[in-house]
């Protein structure tokens, strides 16, 4: 592994970095030391562990049993889950709270009871402080090597290769303010190579290197995540959605996953391909939690509790991507998380702290600011421009809804075509592609992170940019009658900005096409900075145009009295901005935390309203088209098991429709409390494929005792078998809490009462579905049992609803694909 | 009413306000033309019709019945609540997703169906921005009359009586800008009545008419409060948190509390009591809510969705209280809301952000701030100092927690002994005292928010302040040698400076003390102002102590290489903050919330840290103490049901110890699903006085049917008698679907299924009570059946749960008053 190594490199630059480097290898050495195998029965360190090549970790492991306490788990692997399920929330908070229970009590017994119990009380803060500081350390090396692996496209360093373009010229004395990126040291490759500056051939040499890089940066990322690491593609946020709703996929968020997306999501990056680090940001701070959560017995065995944790690493995700903590913890609030008790806000509020000031101190961007694209604006706004502002949010909501439906077509047809058989070749393709197109443009050439922060730029009068090409109006005749001279006014269009208008839609055009079939390819790829980007140059366009109308037409009635010539009237950069927020809004249907993240970059109240009019009416619209945001839609696309806690139920169905069995079908399968045989159950469950059993009191009366989980089951009936002696198939199994009297030659019973779950969730074949659906959400169940007048009529699971929904929505029900 | 009046002269100087004025007028028009006596069924109009007197709503109000739509509500009643009783928000709920459903449906059949459903949509945001205008005026109102009164105490303004001080002296072109709230317009009372402007004479008058002033607006405060609203009293964020979370108090949040409260808590602050008007703006801002959401029958009719407007309405308490749109959408997040989806997240935001809006339009401090504070600091701090912030945290925390004892010990005297019986007494005797002492300190003598504005305040060189009474140090040796010349440095403190240290420390003692007995009487009174204003002048005592350490020893070592002379190292202003924020957190226990205001009023996330680690700090400290905040200690003191959804049940007590019957209690009052008369249902509802009864197929099975609410049955049956002709005691009540065969010649039986609940919930005897709990607390329920093996065996209500829990925490399980 040389990630540890290349940050050092790269950090050395910054000087006084010692401690970072220290802790990152710190880091590095933590992740390697824990366990490569899975050693620990299944579901105890559940991601962590496996990843490499997707493989699972073993379910009936039988590796050290050191850590498995006979006396608090007597049956090992009872109370687990298998890969691919659904975590049953109220058992995991029962489970926790009896833990803590036991802690406290014995904590009055000795004064080592008390540090543990107040250890355990601070273990959570702890891990904050930890996850913070891991994710925030990463995502400073993640930020440099990828500038770093950009510039290196266009040329290299003569004083060291691992200088990037800017700190190369730093370092030299001759340049001037003026000229700051362009110094001797720095040599593009054609210059290194043909020695030539200028002309069409050192041109061509440029390009050539540039697709050169890229192909080979794409060839790097995507060869290294099909060879180590599977789930490293992609942004990761429909599925690290899925896990917090209560889903097991192992593996996801192990240490390989997250040391291949760490290199990869460079490498993606830097090849130039239209995608964003922010969103894969989420997905590694979220590796970062679940390995961190391995170092705490609490949050190891628990899968509720992992979750809460998880939470919190979604808004340090965030809060590292665009420097705003709050908006971070609003993310995690509104985007991502199913379970967000108080407790998770303040932790998940701490975390993004921690992590925001982590990344500061690595200063990535060189400005010792923590925000991604700091903007600062002169001119208020005035209400009139509301107008096209909510013009951008109907474009934004479009261009989402528009997005959406063509993006998750072309993964359809990736899935179902041979198209997904050569992932390699479509990312080498693609990468090409984009590559060949984008060099001429000097707006798609530069980084989504460059186009978006010029964008938003105000042009200032010693601004030599492109953007701010404007003609030089040396004093407009009636400055001296309104006395509002104002260095900022606005002013006509030069060539210059004609010419990046141009090339501005050009740019706009190529980024809409080309991110529709990059996001979901076989590489780390976030969705934020493209639809900024479409969003910002939208916005962009449109506020040049409302400047020149304004600039043209001032004596327009709509103009009038605040666009008078000589003032500051109309801020493209404001346009920019409220664009790229919309199109965000449009492709996730995210409102509060986008404009607190946006309010976290400018820093001012003052633009609230006109986000929020463009979010809002971007949602709208979106909304109209359909009412999923684009990780819903890939968790559809999936087939994963996800209650959508947003969207009410509204259809009247009762619960006695949704209930398995259907009137057609053979009777529920039931354990009685007494009489069946171990053979007899044996014999039960494997002729079914359900997750559990309900127990009743007789098949006569069909009243309900409990419930039992076939997992549990199995596991209990093989432990008996090969540890209690006397066990055969004739036993009896008795969940009753006497064992009933028997024939004194008879086999002594099997009792089972121990996994049997005695408060099993019921509701009555009446209760409406919208209700039941609210208990699911809310309660976090996986299934529940159907009664009717006090005996036992069925049984609805998560996959039930979830296949109801999709009949009602008139789609293929058997879409969903796990339970 | 001269509110509309006052507002209108005063608002007047402020230019070009004549929209404000314009709707203010409208405003109160709307609020005056709400029909003032109970013309609906209870329930409809829950908080807004009564209120005078605490006059319940009449339960079984003949009012018109236009409003009562046959098909849809058979029976006026059934379904509505009876005072001082919690809600079932299982049952609301779905009663608004029917109602949703039903309009759905209909949108498809005609054009104006589907306007209907359009409008439908759209009203949570049209009453949401409705909500955000009228807050904001009204808060704007509150401010500017608030700032005349207090400066009515000190003297009076010739131009007019309405201008207060500052507004006398702008119009004034006599004074400069050091001098400019000297002018000779303004006259003090002595100079009014006798002449004199200086010596112990002119001193006296001053002083007995600031008692004077003082008395008589506490006086008229608590008159108005005692003969009109009641409920206007106090800060009414406990009563606010447990109506959200689901009970009904009538007239709580009704018209007249509103006129009410906004007219005495003017006076109340003006006054000089010690006291805020951050607290009962939350009150006010609510009233609101509920008083427009009578324009909106979706809101009107409905228990859940008039309390998620509510929700938001807190917010925008919040939002109009600081400025602080975002902190004021978390403080209803983290401290006063129960039910809290994202839609209402949204919402809220939308409206905290158009109430700031509305505010900063009137702009009530004249500086175009949109916040309370505004606090700009030049020197960042030092990790070193992170040690006196934490002594901070242990301050406030320690402040907190003996608060809330004192003032919980105080009130209770007042409610047991009789003292609670002479409230206009108390007040008086209060407020002269607090005038009589708090006038010679001109840190107590000036308004709690301008104390806190001032210690805030960092000094520059200008500052004429006392507490910027620094030595001017011309040039320190050495500023040459480290080339840090600074004109804000740390300087040695001055005669001024120590003089207000000494004002301070007595300051700081007597808010301490006089709060205690403040909080809690018969007028309108706010915690967030005295409770920072405690922590604000400890923290600038703190900060000055600091400073003059590090100034006078600077070749320590914890100083050395930050604090070297010539350099702005310490900022006593931050101090003031962190504290303010330390006892502000002590008190109510907020942290996220709080910390995000604090962000809003400076604007800058570098001090995000040091007021994170204060208020962790002091909730840590104080939660040792107690985990109760001061708002749960008062709803405690009142006896209010309210399920705290932060802690977490720790007994391990499972369903069946907590159920009525008890053991040695008489058999469950149960109703069959026929076989009972009308008589025998009436006897037996008679004989006990619970709020409900489950409904079992027979006496022998105990097979659970349905629940019905014994409000339900009597107005059923009442009605019946009434309307149904044959209905009389012998009549069979059936609540199956077919009616039995009976015998041709009985009375025509009676059906009831329409009122019984066929969904019940029930949960086993084995439950485990943190489960049962958590399900309380998730679904809102009011009650749950308890079953075991399919019998019913008991019921156990939200009041049962709250006894059990003061049971297991040695307190009164009798103090409980209310289901």
């Amino acid at each position: 592994m040389n990630t540890g190594y290349t940050i050092r490199v790269i950090t050395a630059q910054h000087g006084g970095k010692e401690d970072l480097v220290t802790f990152l290898l710190c880091v590095s050495y933590v992740i390697l030391s824990l366990p490569l195998s899975p050693s620990l029965p299944g579901g105890y360190n559940e991601y962590g562990t496996s990843g490499v090549g997707g493989r699972a970790a073993g379910v009936n492991g039988n590796g050290p049993t050191k850590l498995v306490d006979p006396l608090e788990d007597p049956v090992p692997g009872v109370g687990t889950y298998e890969d691919f399920n659904t975590i049953d929330w109220v058992r995991e908070k029962s489970k926790d709270r009896d833990r803590h229970r036991e802690i406290t009590s014995k904590s009055r017994q000795s004064t080592v009871a008390l540090l543990h119990s107040v250890s355990d009380a601070f273990s959570g803060w702890l891990l904050m402080l930890l996850v913070g500081l891991m994710s925030g350390a990463l995502a400073g090396g993640i930020d440099i090597s990828a500038h770093w692996l950009t510039d290196m496209k266009e040329g290299v360093c003569l004083n060291g290769f691992w200088f990037n373009h800017e700190h190369c010229c730093w370092t030299s004395n001759e340049t001037t303010f003026q000229e700051r990126d362009r110094c001797p040291q720095w040599k593009s490759w054609a210059e290194l190579i043909t020695g030539a500056t200028e002309g069409p051939f050192a041109y061509i040499v440029n390009y050539l290197m540039y697709i050169v890089w890229a192909l080979l940066f794409s060839f790097l990322a995507v060869t290294l995540v099909r060879a180590f690491a599977p789930y490293a593609c992609g942004s990761g946020i429909p599925e690290i959605k899925t896990i917090l709703s209560g889903f097991i996929i192992r593996g996801y968020l192990g240490k390989w996953t997250l040391i291949i997306k760490t290199i990869t999501l460079v490498l993606a990056v830097s090849s130039g391909l239209s995608l964003g680090k922010e969103g894969p940001l989420v997905h590694v701070a979220c590796c970062c939690a679940n390995i961190l959560c391995h170092l705490f017995t609490k949050y190891r065995k628990n899968e509720a509790k992992r979750r809460e944790v998880l939470s919190a690493a979604a808004a340090v995700g965030v809060s590292v991507a665009f420097g705003a903590p709050i908006g971070g913890v609003l993310f995690s609030l509104e985007e991502v998380s199913y379970y967000f008790p108080l407790k998770t806000l303040w932790r998940s509020f701490f975390a993004a702290l921690v992590a925001a000031f982590t990344l500061r101190s690595i200063n990535p961007f060189g400005n010792s600011r923590l925000v991604l694209f700091y903007v600062e604006f002169h001119a208020p706004w005035h209400l009139l421009e509301l107008a096209p502002f909510i013009l951008l949010g109907i474009f934004g909501g479009l261009w989402g809804a528009l997005f959406i439906r063509a993006n998750i077509a072309w993964c359809r047809r990736r899935k179902s075509t041979r198209l997904g058989h050569y992932p390699i070749i479509e990312v080498l393709v693609v990468a090409g592609f984009t590559a060949l197109l984008s060099y001429p443009n000097s707006y798609t050439r530069m980084s989504g992170a460059e186009l978006i922060s010029e964008l938003f730029n105000d042009c200032s009068l010693l601004d030599s940019s492109q953007l701010c090409g404007y003609q030089q109006v040396s004093c407009p005749s009636n400055i001296s009658e309104t006395g509002v001279g104002n260095t900022l006014a606005d002013r006509p269009a030069g060539p210059g900005l004609y010419t990046a208008l141009w090339q501005l839609a050009l740019a706009l055009v190529f980024k809409m096409m080309i991110t529709v079939v990059t996001f979901g390819m076989k590489v780390p790829s976030g969705l934020f900075i493209p639809s900024m980007a479409v969003g910002a140059i939208a916005g962009r366009l449109l506020g040049v145009g409302m400047e020149q109308l304004a600039y043209y037409n001032h004596d327009w009635i709509i103009f009038k009295g605040w666009c008078s010539p000589g003032a500051d009237c109309i801020t493209p950069g404001l346009y920019a901005m409220v664009g790229a927020a919309a199109c965000l809004g449009g492709v996730t249907r995210m409102t509060v935390s986008l404009v607190v993240i946006m309010f976290e970059l400018t820093g001012g109240l003052e633009y609230i309203v006109p986000l929020m009019a463009a979010t809002m009416t971007s949602k709208w619209v979106a909304d109209a088209f359909g009412r999923e945001g684009i990780y819903e839609a890939h968790i559809r696309l999936n087939g994963y098991p996800f209650l959508e806690p947003k969207e009410e139920f509204e259809h009247n169905s009762l619960a006695v429709d949704v209930m398995r069995p259907r009137r057609a079908d053979p009777a529920l399968a039931v354990l009685t409390q007494e009489g069946m045989t171990v053979g007899e159950v044996e014999s039960l469950v494997e002729s079914t494929h359900y997750s559990g059993f309900p127990v009743v009191v007789s098949q006569e009366s069909q009243r309900l005792v409990g419930f039992v989980l076939r997992r549990d089951l199995l596991i209990s009936i093989d432990n008996a078998r090969q540890r209690q002696e006397g066990v055969v198939s004739a036993s009896q199994v008795v969940f009753t809490e006497h064992a009933p009297s028997q024939a004194p030659d008879a086999p002594p019973p099997l009792r089972l009462r121990g996994i049997l779950d005695l408060s099993p969730f019921t509701v009555t074949d009446h209760t409406p579905m919208d209700i039941t659906v609210d208990i699911f959400r809310k309660l976090g169940l996986r299934q529940c049992l159907v009664t009717h007048n006090g005996r036992l009529l069925g049984i609805i699971t998560k996959k039930d609803i979830l296949k109801h929904m999709a009949q009602i929505a008139n789609r293929d029900p058997d879409s969903i694909l796990f339970n």
